[in-house]
């Protein structure tokens, strides 16, 4: 494709004049995407010298700097090798109507990385298949993904390099390495074609600009740049998706499949489970000993914890979670609180305020309530739309798969109560001072709700159980066999992931 | 103050029993600091050895992990080396309701930064300056900061230090340092009761604890910390600020003073200045590519550059930024726009919002509206008290003090243009469709209330025009010569800083 991929000379002939005909749409353009809300990510990258720089210096001379951003992609810095790879990229995400550029992407730091041999060849299959699903995740929720490559011939290449070599003001951009690979060209080349070949995806299809002609670049930059919003634009007025056209043929692309383990419908859990006050202090002080050490452990070794907790209003999270966090170091975890998204988070994909919020590896990441908002209050309450909401369930286990690539042990928890139980804790908050602020109105709406409610959970328990990171349903009317059942559920998960 | 402190063990009979009542007020202390909106920073500095890990462990045994966070202060990483000193604290901010608790504080930063010798003792100085400062800047705010130090003797932190090494589960705790710092233990003790005394202030005056005992240490933080929320909680009730008791006398401290540059009142302001077109053509382009040099020295050493801009609504600040913008590399800059804040930034000092939003050393952050919106928009609003309000000019002037201490060049642009001129914009802009998103109905109430914005304004430029962050009124009624003035006043600056 790369081969095929003339580098013919525009005319510049009423090509000068097209360009700033595009220039100034591009003006217009942008505050049509702004109105319409929709978010865009434009990806350059290409060769070495292939003047990714001043391209997109050009490109975004007549934006209004107010709503882009242009992002380097560089080698991870110490604190992003301590998250998930992609990690950097969801950090980065655009708002609605904003633009994200990045000299550099996914792409290069895939492809770069393994030629440099510091990630071996399955994990850049994996990472492939990483981004394929990352960029379906932001198209199905309305980004607009633009990735251009720069593409400039081995002759043109060397010569640009020995251009910036020869003045002593360009010297620094140039090394020993540059010059190495322009010998290698054609090995490169055929690296380059199978990754832009394997990731040219429905969703994010590549565009090859012929750059030895910097002219030549710049009209195709904005040729592509100009259609695409445009067709965005349509697109979203008349409520359907866009698809934007290929140059070449795309490439196979299925969500990933996952492997389930069996579950019970909430109908079917045995909910006498208690413990006496004796039985309880005695394995609460072996689980939290034995947790603390766990997490020692992890700590030591960088492994990440993620752990979830979703439950009935009044099923006793907030307990069990104090008995968690108490076993631990306070130094290595943090309780993340999930209330409404505020307005910069609504206008973003929704995991975004997750991934945003996760710990360093060897630190543990403890969720009062989670994603899982998007298939139980957000359709019920009429947030979300039902058929928006659906797509969650893939979209969790691949969030999840990615946290569990990255090394992190993801546990899930349940809190379940029965309907009466739940009433007669309502009663007892509000006859309770002290537990007074902790009932409201929309408490006993939701309650209205139950047997919607009841019917998510099942579905998402059922869906949502992966054998990486399956859900932990705890039976929560005895809150003290509750506390017990999560400590010892972590500890095992943990022993488990540890060899122990 | 150290000597003086005598480590004295509690008779336990009684005090076990008051330590257990003490923890359960702390959990209703917690939530009555939540209702009454305080935030909470506990900082637990001490001796190597002292205890501070297990003693933060026994503070929040009992209190709810949603509500605090607890952070181990270390060596400043490579991200946090690019910022001001203090940046990584106002990141850290609680909101209001909630805890944040230090392992290690700004105390321990500076003192051991001196004592290592990565600073000077002039920088030493500064710090302590600034801490006092800070910790005022928080405590006018609202901030409840408890301030804890963990005392222990020379003989008791050798038996540790040796218990420690003695033992293969600890022995990774403690190096050859400790045990040297340990030998020099007078020398150390006279610095840090240098430094204790230098930031025992009445904003955040110290505790020392006695901590040979560790149920005595324990004792007296929670009998600290429990006093000290319920003081605050009641002053908060009452109205009042809360001061809270000191163990010995506090330091002297004033606010910084700064010199202050001439400013002339907005009448004064000659309006009649513009360009031609040929003029404008030929200096933004000598202006333009001189910046462009100027950002890549800037860029290679490090200096930070802030831009500032305010002005009139239609006063034509969005085309100035992107002249600006436009001559910069884009990967060395970013526009970062303020509107409303959302409620995690409401939820904290106001500053917090502009804080988290500085770029690294080396980049150019330019802010479209900043935080002069205190002294303008929010009393004449009525969002802020005007006495709150007031507060602000020192406060800003020690911010931006913050800023230039780091090595930044902070430049300030109010872009003015006279009534007549703005509502000729406001007329065009409802005639031009493609223009009418940019006038709204709020755009002519504040134009009604022209006369106390312009009263604002010249308060402003007065109060806040330091030597090291002055003001630049630019004429805007021509938007050309506007452009031109702003790009000069930032290549004279940056030209000025360099020493060029």
């Amino acid at each position: 494709m790369l081969e095929a991929t003339k580098q013919e000379k525009l005319r510049r002939e009423g090509a000068e004049e097209e360009l700033v005909q595009m220039r100034e749409k591009l003006i217009d353009l942008a505050n049509a995407a702004k109105a319409a809300k929709i978010p865009v990510i434009i990806t350059i990258d290409g060769w070495a010298a292939a003047g990714k720089g001043s391209q997109i210096a050009k490109l975004i001379k007549y934006m209004d700097p107010r709503f882009y951003n242009v992002e380097p992609i560089r080698i991870p810095n110490e604190l992003e090798k301590r998250k998930p790879w992609m990690h950097r990229y969801w950090m980065k995400l655009p708002k609605q109507g904003e633009f994200l550029i990045l000299d550099g992407s996914w792409f290069s730091d895939n492809v770069k990385s393994y030629m440099h041999g510091s990630i071996d060849k399955d994990e850049y299959k994996r990472r492939i298949a990483d981004v394929n699903t990352f960029e379906r995740q932001l198209h199905d929720d309305g980004y607009l993904i633009i990735k251009l490559f720069l593409h400039i011939t081995q002759k043109e290449q060397k010569k640009r390099l020995e251009k910036l070599a020869s003045d002593e003001f360009t010297r620094w951009r140039v090394d020993e390495h540059d010059f190495v690979n322009n010998k290698n060209y054609d090995k490169i080349l055929k690296r380059y074609e199978k990754t832009l070949e394997a990731t040219n995806t429905e969703a994010a299809p590549w565009h090859i600009i012929p750059a030895n002609d910097r002219f030549t670049a710049q009209y195709e930059i904005m040729r592509i740049v100009t259609e695409a919003i445009e067709g965005a634009c349509e697109a979203k007025a008349s409520g359907k998706p866009y698809i934007m056209p290929n140059d070449f043929p795309l490439t196979k692309y299925t969500p990933p499949k996952f492997d389930m383990v069996k579950t019970k419908k909430l109908a079917a859990i045995n909910m006498n489970k208690e413990l006496t006050e004796e039985q309880y202090r005695a394995k609460l002080k072996k689980y939290q000993s034995r947790l603390f050490e766990l997490q020692n452990i992890c700590y030591q070794r960088k492994i990440p914890v993620v752990i979830a907790y979703e439950g009935w209003d009044a099923g006793g999270k907030g307990g069990n979670i104090k008995r968690v966090a108490s076993s631990l170091d306070p130094r290595g975890y943090e309780v993340k609180p999930i209330a409404a998204p505020e307005p910069s988070e609504l206008a973003r994909h929704y995991l975004w305020r997750f991934w945003t919020r996760l710990e360093n590896d060897g630190h543990f990441t403890i969720f009062d309530r989670t994603w899982y908002g998007r298939v139980m209050v957000e359709p019920i309450e009429g947030f979300t739309p039902k058929e928006r909401a659906d797509m969650a369930y893939q979209e969790m286990n691949e969030f999840e798969r990615w946290l569990t690539d990255w090394g992190a042990v993801v546990i899930k928890f349940w809190i379940n109560i029965d309907k009466d139980e739940q009433y007669r804790r309502f009663k007892e908050r509000e006859n309770t001072p002290s537990k007074q602020w902790k009932i409201t109105d929309e408490d006993w709406r939701n309650r209205e709700k139950w047997d919607e409610y009841e019917k998510a959970v099942d579905r998402m328990v059922k869906l949502t159980s992966t054998d990486f990171a399956p859900w932990t349903v705890v039976e929560g009317n005895d809150k003290k066999y509750a506390r017990i059942k999560a400590l010892k559920t972590i500890c095992d998960r943990l022993e488990e992931r540890l060899g122990l």
